[in-house]
């Protein structure tokens, strides 16, 4: 008799096998939703007249005659003006039971009290059900904001009293729409989906579980519980994962095993897998707005492209995604853009300083960044600073790897690439339109030294020095030695620089970075943000700012 | 007969005779909700069962039934699973009307394939009037989010196919909630309310429409056109209003009539009338979501309560309002809470410059504030920059009043004032709980000169040269002069220190501002922010950067 439409939900399907329907939740929740479907073929009757309130018993008379054809009738809704009232049957049937009903109300009809009997065909009822529809604010209303964002027009609705479940006459050209708009508003598709959620805690997935990421969570747990919650935590071995947000002693735990050397595959509740897969596996969870932070140095673009098209927003302190080749970039960025998610990265320059919002809020009101120079390196910084204090190249350079400021291997620091992404990612802000093999990099590593053992390399930096101290006096007549990088949306270059004493550079200290934006307001005089660029606490707190202003809007 | 409750909306009454309705519109919206009313006194019988599907004609039975009785029926709904049905009747029938149900299907009863009639005594119908409401997606979507909002509990609904309402069956105390959530939603109390507003402009009234206003007003409308548009301008006379926009060309006219002197109440289409009457008069329109931006250097605290309190935003240039008594800050900020409005005021402080968005950026992620150093005044830096390069005291303060750095009468600028209420707004946010008099302020205003008429003191001028000129030599000893501030939460001082040159305070040039942020993450660097600090177009840009955070999140 009646035939349900080919898509139909499997809310609560195992995802171990996919296929397998379990029958029944073992404790619904009180809001939830648990499934909707489609009844096609369906035809609207109406029964109108602004003068049916004046006619006795016209419902009871509508379903009488109706009755009397055999016809069955599903969704009956008569709004209380009494006006009209409708309901729907089976659209082969609509024309005996309009035939039949004008007969019914001849008289009326002839006296104009009923206007008649109208059939709108092709419509469809959209029946959605779950426990507690009824009793549960909240739930019609976001039944009816899915499919008035997904532009569906509701003919006719009824929720009856005692009824799990609320039925909707929609075109029947809408029925793929409007499913989808459910489904997705509910997440249906997905494990403890169904839920009507909107003030609870954003989600938050961690990849990478380094010392910046230990820092984060440590602070979303002291200072945003409640509003945020890490769910998940991913490193190169495997992934960790509770839906309702892991315990702040368990993301210490896993933290502390972490500092030990331990991979998240080892740890008590850790699972091996791939970063991709660990995304998918989550994704599959009913998550709040969840948002996948990447703390990792790793190229993860297939993984965040995977976040991305699963529904999550994406937070950047990773460079090398954005500093791929160009086509990956705008893929990347497009995703963001097509499954309507946010991609941020504030950490990736600067660490916790106030650069790439910067760039965005004065574009934002108008203005045209029209170059930006910077010192975006902590390490060289302080090389420099040293050097000008009249220091040996030498004993700088060990002494920024002995205070942590450069790599073990600080040849990685002076190649300028470190540089060179910062550079390109404030470069394709603006427009820039090349790869990074079109930033032009002045390599401190001396010729000859790159191929070096690190051992050897080490030990023979004296050698350098003259050649260091020579250069450091001549820039001295005129200002001071400075790493810099200057980017324009033509050109980016990064190399060293004699900053005179006029400069904003000229007085960066220590292992200080700096920005300088010259902009069309900002032109004879820029605007300058200088500060600590590195370190675990000011990054973890430049990501946290990025967070927040997804969770928040 | 049927009897509507007491609260009833008349969303087109004229404002300027209160009381009066006009009983039609003359060409309502598609899109438009028109009442909202309740009849209070309802009951909701179902009746119900699992077997229903197989018993014939249980509608057409129970309608006869009842009629049967003499009982009017109202709103009906069966939803398709067809397990039950509902409908309202006048609670002081209910009990009769169930009896003749028992009666009806007592045989089905007995065999179980019908559960029983249940009735729900004190409920109450609310019914939603409007054109086209089944017909515009997201008019339902409003009433069910607004409900849902208000925490009310929908028992069940109706809306028929050629209805120009929606009937919603709730429990009878939650009427006035739900009425009042509704009326809320659509605006009904506005003219112009009852349409569905979602993805509208954002509008923005101007209150002050001097050079920062009107570089404000060109900025919305040649960058944000269609996201953001200027309804109204204020100034002392009186206010120019167009709900729907006021056209770029218009605003101009305005700009050049106020450029040449005139006031707005004498433009054409302007009206004579205080500040706080003129919001009130544009609140009392139903517009989108709408941002006061107030760009005066007045007394506006009355205006801006009285926008709090109207549901408008409220965006500052204007540094008076905050750095009034405390007792009115906080009732300020306490308006804005209450009423879930926002309070922005980035330009109040280095225009353009993100100091209140960075002091808040690290708030939010979990720093501390511990200290701001700041020289915030152009003027005074000029002033000490050409004093530090030798230039006398009266041909650098001149030339700041040539140059339009300076205030007509510089007093103004060497009292201090300015830079005293900048340094309490950043107090306050750091949570300085006293008030401008707490403010400990060095005043350039030589002694004696405060009383002289302006232009004896302008030309007395080289009488403080030499004192100058010997300060300014002595400090050159040790570093440079400068006008600064230091903050805190426990206390606030403004005056000249001698900035050494390793500070950052050294390297600062012209009028350029500048801000030391001194944290717990950032303690022993601190982050520095520097640049220009005042003028119309930086300012602007401040500006527009608070009114699209509003109008983005």
């Amino acid at each position: 008799m009646r035939k349900n439409i080919a898509i139909r939900i499997r809310p609560f399907a195992d995802p171990a096998s996919p296929g397998t329907e379990i029958s029944r939740r073992p404790a619904p929740d009180a809001d939830s939703v648990q499934a909707i479907s489609a009844i096609p073929g369906q035809a609207l009757l109406t029964v109108a007249g602004s003068g049916m309130l004046g006619v006795p018993g016209v419902a009871a008379r509508t379903f009488a005659a109706v009755r009397r054809e055999d016809i069955s009738v599903s969704l009956i809704s008569q709004a209380s003006s009494e006006h009209s009232i409708c309901f729907t049957v089976p659209a082969e049937h609509a024309d005996r039971a309009r035939t039949r009903l004008r007969e019914t109300f001849q008289q009326e009809i002839a006296r104009q009290e009923i206007d008649g009997v109208d059939v709108i065909t092709g419509a469809a009822t959209l029946v959605v059900v779950g426990m507690g529809i009824a009793k549960t604010p909240g739930v019609a209303a976001r039944v009816f904001a899915a499919l008035s964002e997904a532009d569906v027009n509701i003919i006719a609705i009824a929720q009856g009293s005692s009824e799990l479940n609320l039925s909707l006459v929609v075109d029947g050209r809408d029925v793929t729409n409007a499913l989808r708009a459910v489904h997705s508003a509910f997440q249906l598709s997905k494990i403890g989906g169904g839920r009507v959620r909107s003030a609870g805690p954003t989600d938050v997935v961690l990849l990478g579980y380094g010392r910046i990421g230990r820092a984060l969570a440590l602070l979303i747990a002291r200072q945003n519980a409640g509003r945020l919650r890490v769910v998940g935590v991913i490193d190169r071995s495997g992934f960790v994962f509770e839906p309702e947000g892991l315990a702040p002693r368990r993301l210490a735990a896993v933290g502390a095993a972490k500092a030990r050397g331990k991979s998240i595959a080892q740890v008590a509740g850790g699972r091996a897998g791939g970063a991709t897969d660990a995304v998918a596996f989550m994704a599959h969870h009913a998550l709040g707005d969840p948002i996948l932070v990447d703390v990792t140095a790793d190229d993860t673009t297939g993984t965040l492209m995977a976040a991305l098209a699963a529904g999550m927003h994406v937070v950047l302190a990773n460079k090398r995604p954005l500093t791929g080749r160009r086509r990956e970039y705008d893929a990347l960025a497009g995703a963001a853009a097509a499954h309507g998610r946010r991609l941020l990265h504030e950490a990736t320059v600067g660490a916790g300083l106030p650069i790439i919002d910067t760039v965005h809020k004065l574009v934002e009101s108008g203005d045209h960044v029209l170059r930006i120079e910077g010192c975006p390196s902590g390490t060289l910084g302080y090389l420099f600073s040293e050097l000008s204090r009249g220091r040996h190249f030498s004993e700088a350079l060990r002494g920024a790897v002995a205070n942590g400021y450069a790599e073990p291997d600080p040849r990685v620091d002076l190649s300028g690439l470190d540089v060179a992404r910062k550079a390109l990612i404030l470069g394709r802000l603006l427009g820039f339109a090349g790869e990074l093999s079109d930033v032009a990099v002045e390599s401190l590593v001396p010729s000859g030294a790159a191929r070096l053992p690190l051992a050897e390399f080490l030990e023979r930096l004296e050698e350098y020095d003259a050649a260091w101290t020579r250069r450091a006096e001549a820039a001295r007549q005129t200002g001071v030695l400075r790493y810099r990088t200057i980017v324009t949306k033509r050109s980016i270059r990064v190399g060293i620089v004699t900053a005179a004493g006029s400069s904003p550079m000229a007085s960066l200290a220590g292992t200080d970075n700096q920005f300088i934006f010259t902009t069309r307001r900002y032109r004879e005089h820029p605007l300058v943000i200088t500060g600590p660029g590195a370190g675990p606490a000011v990054t973890a707190g430049g990501i946290l700012n990025d967070v927040l202003r997804i969770a928040g809007g």
